[in-house]
């Protein structure tokens, strides 16, 4: 079977955070996402507030560099990666599920806003 | 802002159950689908278990009569269609988040069996 | 960089072909979809067509025994996979560039239509 | 029918054009972006390039705005849209099909630079 693929476009709802791994030492980042989508009313002919949701997203190595130093609460973005499940016990025992995805690509959406972009060298 | 596009390929793990809703007695089915990605491991050469996803499947009207007369527990299917988070407080007072999909497509996957298929004669 | 995802929902154009590639001996057999987008005029408030799509499907292995055994042409079916360019030369020397997709999953589309299905039994 | 979800991951292959189409003084602009997939070969172990894409990606209204100020040729890029055929018919008469995407969004790829984003004021 395959990776659940997934793309989020919304707002940046929490700063994001990095850390590095304790075994490999490798940087990760996380932020929260929020999306709402938006319908046409049939009846109405307006747009209207469609579906809503909010997914925690990590991401690693060069993309964790990236997001760190260029993405802060509120900007848009567009998110691209796989969804997955978490499974885990809260302090008091119960099973518990997440949701989270693991992105592949983050940018600044260019239909809200203009960026400057600097290029990471590749290493040699 | 979009809706949150998603694909899911996987295994039914519960019985699809449909109703009609309330109001306007449009049918509804839905159904659990549980995916595991496969992985290339670098170091095994082997391939590995990946991410596992599980994820409740929202099916309505002419799509909702297909799955319930077609879809059983185990079947490996591919369901495209949209990510959406619900709120809901549970017995006890606290805020919940539940994840969900509405599709927009269920199929058998026809890379793990077969499959007889009766086109639905369009309504005139 | 990453494979191109994409999902066609849509009906199968020309019955599927297949044959065993020279070297390995590999089952693959291939296909045409079509879909046509459906949009809601904000004009009139009515559904009229949007984007057309046509695309040659190609099936590797057990994928291409499903769906050589139970696809036939006008099929509606849900197809998700990769798109790629490839390119060649015509007979008179002309570069000539061909979309395809190659897929990792195929099911016929149970909103239009009901299915029987028959898994595969698994290699031991 | 449903539109055909796709995204792509690359690098711009062309400047961004823009102009206003005659009817609706509507901005829009285009690049063509490419994309090369990377897949762990199985008997070496290593990374090798696998399919490539080229598309024409067209960028509507604020998009566009974000778009011609933003991108440049070699950025990375990652485009999230809808995938559709255009016929058309050459100068000696011959007919021909294109494949391009209209874009819902376009980021730069923060898994390969870092971004200073702008964002747009919302109009009143």
């Amino acid at each position: 079977m395959f990776d659940t693929n997934i793309v989020v476009i919304g707002n940046v709802l929490t700063p994001p955070e990095w850390r590095r791994t304790a075994g490999s030492n490798t940087l990760v980042a996380n932020f929260r996402v929020a999306s709402t989508a938006r319908r046409l009313d049939r009846e109405t002919g307006r747009w209207v507030d469609g579906n809503h949701l909010r997914v925690r997203v990590n991401c690693w190595r060069r993309l964790a560099e990236g997001v760190a130093s260029s993405v802060a609460v509120g900007d848009p973005v567009v998110v691209a990666g796989r969804l997955y499940t978490r499974d885990w016990t809260d302090s008091e025992g119960n099973l518990r599920t997440t949701y989270e995805m693991e992105a592949v690509s983050v940018g600044h959406d260019l239909s809200r806003g203009r960026a400057r972009f600097f290029r990471t060298r590749a290493a040699a």
